[in-house]
């Protein structure tokens, strides 16, 4: 489909845009700190597709908004979400030896130096968020304005904290060999992988003031393609290429994850995802095209690799 | 002395309302997620002297500014200094069995449950600087502005950080087992606790809008309170009593820490730890008797237990 070489492309642009931020989103090397400062950039610039931070992106750009204004909370979005994997990959948690394509932080830089990173790098996302820069331009009025700032910062704290993604990883980590019903499963989707995806879209909308209506709307967007991600993520876990996807396959069934495919079946599982797919899509109904990269960002989050 | 009385008193009304803050800082527990919310509310309703947000409120009043809208940064600071001891004393890190007078958060909800209640508490302090209710009441001004509140953020997220609290816990464990210098001890206390104990007392001051000069003042204050804290900390780890502390006494040693017993000896530590003690009271010099609580803070935080 030429909507899928299109999204290629407009995926590899922003890609780049986001990692020349987010290079410099980490304090320069000190002696003192050279290796906790090398253990953030070693997971934050790993192999990537930033999908969450280009998801703010392409929503603050289809509601009018300034990509320049969404960046830094795009980018901030980013560091959560790597930390959330250096803690998950670690022995007390999911035990991974392999991730983005290189072993895991844990693996180079010791379990210590692990949790620490983590810390640091989710730390650093709010110090980014709070930054003087964003609000007070000397020249020009501010992108965002200080009101606007909390409430964005309050929204991503929100997705991230115990009733969002750590709340998520609670859930996977009590189900663990627990036989576990598909409302278990949702609900702990819904936070472990919804709540930022859901976070990425909204504030791409704030960014750009949309209007509640809007809001409303891709929320929903949000909420479904977040959904259908994280699905093709337990069957691409079953069925994918280890150096595709640059982690460990299989890894959900040794471990007796709860997932969608060990509730649903692979073929059912598929389908549900082709379901939020289309629901995703429906929520745009409303919307013309300059949502249209929306809509081919839910494509190529469900056609990932299937 | 009659001070020490007066800061006993002060001590324990400022901790009841301090107290009373956080019971409501984290949200209520729900079936799904209950094993989580107790492991918060476990470390952060443990035992503890409430130094760093009572610092926060009597610097606050000190100047001039209200405790209820010192409060939340000051319970936030609390909450980071939780999360702070529970990743500690995990067993990649200090492996501690004991701290705050009862068994460590690992050591109850294992090492998994453990982290994630770090990293939710650290989430959980930024949800609370960021609510809307701190800037919008809707019947009279805000209590801190937006602008400030940012700002407030950022400087907590900042002592929190790869080059605040989280930094010198890197350099913690860097240094362990290693012959250590007094600059490099001084250097990684400076960070490990000194930063939490300066953002505490400069955010009472920004909250309470003080000069630039008297922010230098305070900065100042805070600097050496830190330090003298630390010191005596140091020191208690030799020759305190575990029951007192609440935690375990000789560990520093057996894990071949660097300390400043380790590298001054028990005696020239006490000397350094009192003569921080008079720079903070010198540093003080210039204010009247309303920075009298931060004297008698000061003479608490050294006298604490020699």
């Amino acid at each position: 489909m030429g909507l899928s070489l299109d999204i290629t492309a407009y995926l590899e642009e922003k890609k780049v845009v986001i990692e020349d931020w987010l290079k410099r989103a980490i304090p320069p090397e000190t002696p003192a700190l050279a290796t906790i400062h090398r253990a953030m950039r070693y997971s934050l610039m790993a192999r990537s597709k930033r999908i969450r931070p280009i998801l703010t992106l392409a929503t603050a750009e289809a509601m009018g908004g300034k990509i320049e204004a969404a960046l830094p909370f795009a980018c901030a979005l980013e560091l959560i979400h790597t930390y959330s994997l250096i803690h998950d990959d670690l022995p007390a948690m999911d035990n991974d030896d392999f991730r983005r394509g290189q072993p895991t932080n844990h693996k180079v830089f010791g379990e210590a130096m692990a949790i620490l990173a983590g810390d640091a790098l989710l730390t650093q996302a709010f110090i980014l968020m709070s930054s003087p820069s964003l609000t007070m331009r000397s020249s020009s009025p501010p992108l965002v304005s200080p009101q606007l700032t909390l409430r964005i910062i309050q929204e991503i704290a929100k997705a991230a904290g115990v009733e969002g993604m750590v709340g998520g990883q609670v859930m996977d980590v009590e189900l663990e060999g627990q036989p576990a019903t598909l409302a278990q499963v949702e609900d702990m989707h819904r936070l472990k992988t919804g709540a930022i995806f859901l976070a990425a879209v909204r504030v791409g909308g704030l960014v750009a003031e949309a209007s509640e209506e809007q809001m409303e709307i891709l929320s929903c967007y949000g909420r479904h393609i977040g959904l259908a991600f994280q699905i093709v993520d337990d069957v691409l876990n079953v069925e994918g290429q280890p150096q595709v996807l640059g982690k460990s396959v299989g890894s959900d069934r040794l471990a007796r994850k709860a997932t969608f495919p060990s509730v649903l079946g692979l073929e059912e599982s598929k389908r549900c995802a082709r379901q939020h797919y289309a629901l995703a899509i429906q929520a745009l109904e409303g919307f013309d095209s300059r949502a249209d990269t929306l809509r081919a960002l839910a494509e190529f989050v469900v056609g990932r690799r299937f």
